[in-house]
């Protein structure tokens, strides 16, 4: 696997975190179990550990999301390492700079780690293919490809509720084929041992090579989430809609939108994911989405302590070193 | 009162800062008496305090406002807490995430305070019912309500030159009717005492229940100015001037504007106020605002104070708190 | 001199820094001795010196420039400085307030040090001419006046290379009439005693009193470049080429552009440099620029020393005095 070796040091120890595929299931448990470390940081008075002190990061935001980049940089901040918000588009690419004389740039002024969010699949490979190798890189989604700290953070909140990773349901409902996040939860369900991932959506929505993925392809919302123990809705990208590829929004909430109802036919104690930011009445509906399966909120709680887990690892730091500073 | 409830714990201490309608005279004491302690700490060689170290504060300004978003993240900062700038006009909004989901989001992050700026009404108090029970929100300036932090600057630099609200006449000239600043002075001013409020402005610029309030009303400049001890003028919204309600820059000047003839009118001693920016030559002269009793500069030094002043109050935490850090 | 006397306080030491032009060799070599010292900071585990906690320090950007903001809030974070990042074009200039009220505001909210970035040759004088005696103004680029910071870097990183700067040849090649960076490599180059400072750039991109300044102007590149111990190529301005003063990007390049043809011209061992951002294949082959002779990324990374050195002089703090915090 290219993508892992790249990804890992000569030791096997994470080194950039780019995407799940090809990564081995000990190396999600253990970004699962730091993460479990600091997930009570941001509940103590001081919201804040020491562990990555002097470290500078730079967030190189190509497309705006204020949400992801909000998360990334508060993660940073409680690792207390500094923090550079680069907004791509407003920057010296204007001056016609290359992509890769500014990531030079940026290595020269002894940064340490980039979070890369681009719209272009590939982009975060690219920089990790070509940082100095003291350099980590955090993919922050890329194009369809890939968000994988979206999707460890969804382990984690599923991990909570549901322990044992090997006896579960999981079903993907949405727009499959241009979700860097549902191909990043595929990865992961399946490295972690979830025995059925199922993917729900129209046809024009899931990719062809599904099966080939492991999952098992449902066009039929009723059935697909039958039994489920985790629903991970997708959020609709109202663009799609203009093309031929989808109908109305209306007529996608009566085929694919998470009702109560529908939801009544996954198990009792199924809980409901959502990436966000959810559409209301789209893909879910509010009562489900505030209602009691719901852990939408948690997976945002849990994206920071992911965060500042994926974060000390790259650098070599584990919380467990807190102390020595 | 209502407004006084959600601003206020169960134990009468200061939870939120929306509006100072409503609030009682020692809560405003205790904020000035407070900001005396801070106000040393941007004179120093370290002008920082550990209070809110590993605090979160997000300032979400839905207006721009470098001024006062510049004030509160210097304020946020020398009490050490970290700090998120969020320009909702840029962020995740665009992708039709609502207002409340967004807070939500942001609650979900172990924010500890939000600070609002927004050109509807009622913003700040939307957030503050809404926000978790951790949670403090600070009304940096809504719509045409409320911006209690420069009321109470205003009032800080009032007592300073001052001491006594009791035995003062003040008179605010300009948009009244427009004014969240002028709203917010007038209740604090007559909550601390001061006898004899005055506002100053033609009968289109002056709030029809102006009375109500416990001000007088004058359209006759130099009839409101005489004997005053304290004069503040409010920045004219030039875009007022293109409707119906205003004459000309150079007519407003002549007829509202502070000129150094009109200025001798008041006292002797009279301070000169301004919430600026300063349309010098349309509301003000330009001697008189860089003259000897202008204290527009201290204003703005004073609302640093100010505003750390209420950051930790609202946090629970005051000056005297620091050394057990 | 009167740009001298601004820069310097009333014993010689320096206090702005705002151009090259006037400054003794003296208080550039002691720029230089400091950033040797914090040249190291920036590879250290903790990349990071109390030198300035808590000041303030406000990046005053009127015309975009992400990598010259960059390291500049890189230095000052370094320094434990805390940072305000003012993008004046969306700022309350908006509001009409002129820039003088603008800089009596932040110097009322107690900044220390202002770093200036304009596209008006003599903002940073402006604002130093008029700031309050404890504030320091450092020049980030102004117009096409000076950028004294990009020069001293420059001058770092020749010193590193080149030791002794009273036997070198340097040659500056390009947009020599309207570059700030060459007006300041030139005051620094002459001021630091190179004996042989030559301008390379046709007719209508040489300034007309070039001779004045001590360099010797060529307009033949092969011949100019002969011997030189460095050669600095210019960032072409491409707008430049859509009025009448230069040809095609192409022929550009054949006729000033450095080809390793050309570079052979120059001594074996020579070093070259640019400002950047590059435009590869207009003023330099890629091969060069990423050639063995190139220093460029070493630039970048002293700008981050330099800016270090100069804040923490202007502030009056050597690097020998972080022991005492």
């Amino acid at each position: 696997m290219k993508q892992q070796d790249i990804q890992l040091d000569s030791q096997g120890r994470l080194r950039h975190f780019l995407t799940i595929e090809g990564l081995k299931r000990n190396i999600l448990t253990d970004i699962l179990d730091t993460a479990e470390n600091f997930s009570t940081v941001g509940t103590r008075n001081v919201k804040k550990v020491p562990l990555l002190r002097g470290k500078t990061i730079a967030n190189l935001f190509f497309e705006p999301s204020t949400r992801t980049r909000t998360t990334f940089e508060l993660a940073a901040k409680r690792l207390s390492a500094d923090v550079l918000n680069i907004n791509i588009s407003t920057s010296s690419t204007t001056k016609g700079e290359s992509l890769l004389d500014m990531l030079r740039n940026l290595e020269a002024m002894h940064c340490d780690m980039f979070v890369v969010r681009h719209n272009a699949s590939g982009a975060a490979h690219f920089f990790a293919k070509h940082v100095a190798p003291h350099i980590s890189v955090i993919n922050g989604g890329d194009g369809s490809h890939a968000h994988p700290t979206q999707a460890m953070l969804d382990m984690f909140t599923i991990r909570r509720h549901k322990q044992d990773f090997t006896k579960l349901t999981v079903a993907i409902v949405g727009d499959i084929l241009h979700s860097r996040v549902a191909r990043s939860q595929i990865h992961a369900l399946t490295t972690l041992g979830v025995p059925e991932v199922r993917v729900i959506g129209p046809q024009t929505l899931i990719p062809k090579d599904a099966a080939g993925l492991g999952v098992h392809v449902y066009h039929d919302m009723k059935e697909g989430i039958r039994d489920a123990d985790v629903v991970i809705m997708l959020r609709l990208q109202r663009e799609r809609m203009q093309g031929a590829l989808l109908p109305s929004a209306n007529e996608y909430y009566r085929t694919y939108g998470l009702s109560p109802s529908k939801l009544r036919l996954a198990k009792p104690d199924a809980i409901v994911m959502h990436p966000g930011p959810i559409n209301r009445g789209v893909e879910i509906a509010s009562s489900v989405a505030d209602g009691p399966q719901s852990v939408i909120l948690e997976q945002v709680t849990n994206g920071i302590a992911i965060r500042m887990a994926v974060m000390s690892m790259v650098l070599g730091r584990g919380p467990e070193e807190e102390a020595e500073e």
